[in-house]
């Protein structure tokens, strides 16, 4: 393990964390919040510690890609703890684990709160907690690469853990740019979205709460009721819209930029995501209208269509109760839990690129058992997909399933507080980073009522989603130490 | 595809199901119950058509893979289909569809039932009932090819359809012996299981019930208490041993019979077996009596290791209300049911040998990240598994999981009788062939509630779970009748 590289690189991702906390700094300092020293004590130690870091500039900057893994688990489990910090010293959340999963929620862009009372925090905190998602969805170390003037080589590993999906494709040959085109078109989509929500009514600062909160696919809201507080048309078509638009892999949106709009709307990933909400918007629009939830279709599509593209982006926001819809729609929500967007986007959960993948293994099985000569390929995009990705996906869903399997169980073990569709769904929730999930942990419940022990399995679930496993298993075993260089 | 060799192959077989009929017909005729002419008229139906196929010997009688696939998935339906004509025709299940669940149940030792009154039926009914597990456990074909006096080269497609788990082993070169073989050892097992409950005070014919649902790990119960209605510790524990006896490839005790005993209980499925066995009971006792469900730890244990068994053996016999027990116990009782017995057992489930090639798949996942340059082998009993084999396992966990999401959502989306909890269980436990699920089919309760369309989704799954999936596919795949011969 190449310690001091390591210790360079978290010191800087401090600074800039540092940096991030100014903007709430800076609105606590104006509203003359109670907040305001909390933060200027995480701001000044983040400062002294990156500071401190800069002094031992390591020779060796290299390292590999258990390096990159470790750096990047790191990372985030270091700017969790000190981004939860203006929470718990302002003691706006008095319990440091509550103020930890929170944090986390918002950075691994989950958006499950603890929170009973979201309206009672000051403005500061609501904002912060809100951009967590914003830093988080891109990913944080991403930024640093954005930043940075110099792209080594050994930077390709930090991505390649930090940027969802089944594989890493670089836009640009150069990692630092292609970083900072990634951020850009982030910053734009962002910014508009922003602007759109002004338009419908939306105070400045509520628009980038809700802005923050669908660009990173988190959820958080600053209003208990969450998007369904504004009860406005307008304002569902826009975050409907966005949410979908931030499900997308970047890489597209580079694809159209360039000119090649062609290219980026034949992508197999993006047709899949596409079917993947309209059919699942009509399941639960023609369920709704026949259990008589909602008086017409129309009024019916307005919700399934929100909630649809909420879930399966994993942002979970919600403008209805879906815990009171008929269990068919439930059933709908949830499998959406396990596709989430695209690779190379801000969402959670499997991806579809690997969900596409995962299908057509399942009828790769039936057709090779019914004409065995023949050779049966997995194709995505029209080409093969090679036998060492197609392998990877397969050993990744068999370790996404055993990890969360196990988290249920551990989940349940340490309380009986809740029943078993609450502690599944709260797992499911937590580990494709949506947000709401069934029963106790539905759209109008919150996650306070769990004991310490499962909170801190639903954070590493968190953590293990955003990340998508690998990394966050990468700590606990020690041989990976070893050969991290 | 063979017509001419299915048709037969069906003939031969209408007339062992009237044989196997002729059982619970002479209990009818003896009790003087109004059964008879129900069983009369099926079974000379039976006759009447297994005697039309016999004076058509067709001249070539080989099949490939493909047509054995689909003969052993005609068969199945087949005979649910004409072993349900009792309970329909004498009108103690008045609804065709829920007959014929009840019969799909028993011949692929499911356990699930639709009855709300079990006690109202005869005693020829309950007989057939429980007889339709011993048959289904081992196979009906497997019984076929053991009483044909000839074994045809193709009848190997027809067990490897048959017979469950990820390979298909033969004991002895000849397959009408090797089907000799695995009968006997049934026959006697089963049979040594009636004379001990016999001793432990139960009727005759109450062993014979449960011991038929132990041997076929099925679960009917001629009570509405299951094995809880006798309330003896020495039947928990005699019925404990046999469901885990039964739960063990029948290889393993050829091997003994031979005298090659070491080998046998080296065997690396039969250690996960027990390992997972005694785990499950262990955390489920800790609960109970840490929860205060039960006075003391042995008690405690009593019931969490006959419920452990039951469930992981797929069986499905209850002695105590598990939908009441604390909510991790539940949990453990779910995931067993995905692991269900060993390969070649009567067991149902995932089987032990795949769920332990699925866990050292998620090792390798973590190891090849770790030490990318190590090759990293999965193994079991000491030899690395070929990476068909691993290939195989990985493809049909993705089509077992698949089929079983896909079967949640039409289960749901036919009613919103019941919640999330129930209408996942209820797949759950029917694609895995136990038996009693949680909430609305819990072991207090039946699968009576459902609706047509739901209970035809649940029937699909039981022979998917019994046939693995595949063969059932195949009937709905043209190309499959095309390529079949």
């Amino acid at each position: 393990m190449n310690y001091r590289m390591t210790a360079h690189i978290l010191g800087q991702l401090a600074l800039f964390i540092a940096g991030f906390m100014l903007v709430p700094f800076i609105i606590a300092l104006v509203n003359g919040e109670n907040t305001l020293l909390a933060f200027g004590v995480t701001i000044g130690g983040l400062t002294a510690l990156g500071c401190v870091s800069l002094f031992s500039k390591p020779k060796d900057t290299s390292f590999n890609a258990r390096g990159g893994f470790l750096i990047v688990a790191l990372a985030w489990i270091g700017f969790s703890v000190v981004g939860c910090l203006p929470f718990f010293i302002s003691g706006y959340i008095p319990d440091f684990i509550d103020a930890l999963f929170e944090t986390v929620s918002g950075f691994t862009t989950t958006g499950a709160s603890i929170l009973t009372n979201i309206e009672a925090l000051p403005d500061s905190l609501l904002f912060w907690r809100s951009f967590t998602h914003w830093i988080g969805g891109m990913g944080v170390l991403l930024f640093v690469i954005a930043i940075l003037p110099k792209g080594d080589a050994s930077i390709v590993h930090v991505l390649k853990a930090e940027v969802p999906g089944p594989q890493f494709g670089k836009i640009v040959s150069k990692m630092n740019f292609t970083a900072r085109i990634l951020y850009a078109i982030y910053i734009v989509l962002t910014l508009l979205e922003v602007i759109l929500l002004c338009f419908g009514g939306m105070t400045v600062f509520d628009s980038f709460i809700h802005a923050f909160g669908t660009a990173g696919t988190g959820g958080f809201s600053n209003y208990a009721a969450s998007v369904g507080r504004f009860d406005s048309l307008y304002i569902d078509i826009v975050i409907t819209v966005f949410m979908l638009v931030f499900s997308v892999n970047f890489n597209l949106y580079f694809l159209i930029i360039i000119g090649r709009f062609k290219d980026a709307i034949k992508s197999e990933e993006l047709r899949w995501l596409l079917i993947v909400f309209c059919g699942a918007t009509l399941m639960i629009s023609l369920s709704l209208t026949l259990n008589d939830v909602y008086d017409t279709f129309w009024q019916a599509l307005r919700y399934a269509s929100f909630q649809s593209a909420s879930i399966l982006s994993t942002t979970g926001y919600v403008t209805a109760d879906f815990a009171t819809w008929p269990v068919f729609t439930q059933v709908v929500l949830v499998l959406l839990m396990f596709i989430g967007g695209c690779a190379g986007s801000t969402a959670g959960g499997l991806k579809v690129s690997r969900v596409m993948i995962l299908v057509k293994n399942a009828f790769r099985a039936v057709k090779k058992e019914a004409s065995p000569r023949s050779v049966v390929l997995v194709k995505t995009d029209k080409h093969a997909v090679s036998e060492e990705l197609n392998g990877g996906v397969l050993a990744y869903f068999v370790l996404y399933v055993s990890m969360m399997l196990l988290s249920v169980l551990l989940v349940s073990a340490a309380s009986n507080r809740f029943d078993f569709t609450t502690n599944l769904t709260a797992v499911v929730t937590c580990y494709n980073n949506v947000g709401p999930g069934l029963g106790g942990v539905g759209p109008t419940s919150c996650f306070y009522a769990y004991g310490g022990f499962s909170k801190i399995i639903l954070i590493l679930d968190m953590l293990m989603g955003r990340l998508e496993v690998l990394p966050i298993l990468m700590i606990f075993y020690p041989k990976a130490w070893r050969l991290a260089k």
